[in-house]
């Protein structure tokens, strides 16, 4: 085991609803942890949304949770939508086609997101 | 890939924020996704914290963010306090020893954590 003196050279840590954009072109993503077929991130949405009949097909299964703001997902082939608010997760197993309708801009949307690659 | 009809059969969701004890004897873990070295869970305590002396000395990596509420974590050997509040997230390496000194009781505090153990 490690011991923890000089220990905050070796936890990282950050605050996911700091250092927002209140703008941006494009959505941001920031890498928190990535190992091991295993990615974690946080995205911030500012309004964007998935192009007209663009559909997410991934290889990798991902849960994401909404921490704030709201957003709109929806899932190819059902009339259902799902009006996300701060808490709302899903676990969206990989080729399991999605689209992003809708995303609040001011105050930014804020997405955690665990995206794993299936092992062989 | 698989079509979406019926995709509500295949997307498991809910929020972390909802179905929140107002007090409980013990800490509450809800496992959210289970599979292939990976567990991620919401944890909600409600005022409980480490036991005198005890350190969490965990097999696997983890992930930590506190949703809502507030907590103080230790680690060994350090003098640093991690006093943590909405949004904060922390990597935890396997073995690198920690406890929590106190959480918020009323409204309860609740954490994300993504487990991932180590591959061979």
């Amino acid at each position: 085991m490690r011991a923890a003196a000089g220990f905050q050279g070796l936890i990282r840590h950050g605050n996911l609803l700091a250092a927002l954009p209140r703008a941006a072109e494009q959505e941001q993503f920031d890498p928190l942890v990535e190992s091991q077929g295993i990615r974690i991130e946080r995205i911030v949405s500012t309004g964007q949304a998935s192009p007209a009949g663009f559909w997410y097909d991934q290889p990798d299964d991902e849960f994401v949770v909404l921490l704030a703001g709201a957003a709109v997902l929806r899932f190819e082939g059902g009339d259902q939508r799902f009006d996300l608010k701060p808490g709302d997760w899903l676990e969206i197993p990989a080729h399991v086609r999605h689209r992003v309708d809708w995303t609040q801009a001011d105050p930014p949307t804020v997405w955690l997101a665990v995206h794993r690659a299936r092992r062989a």
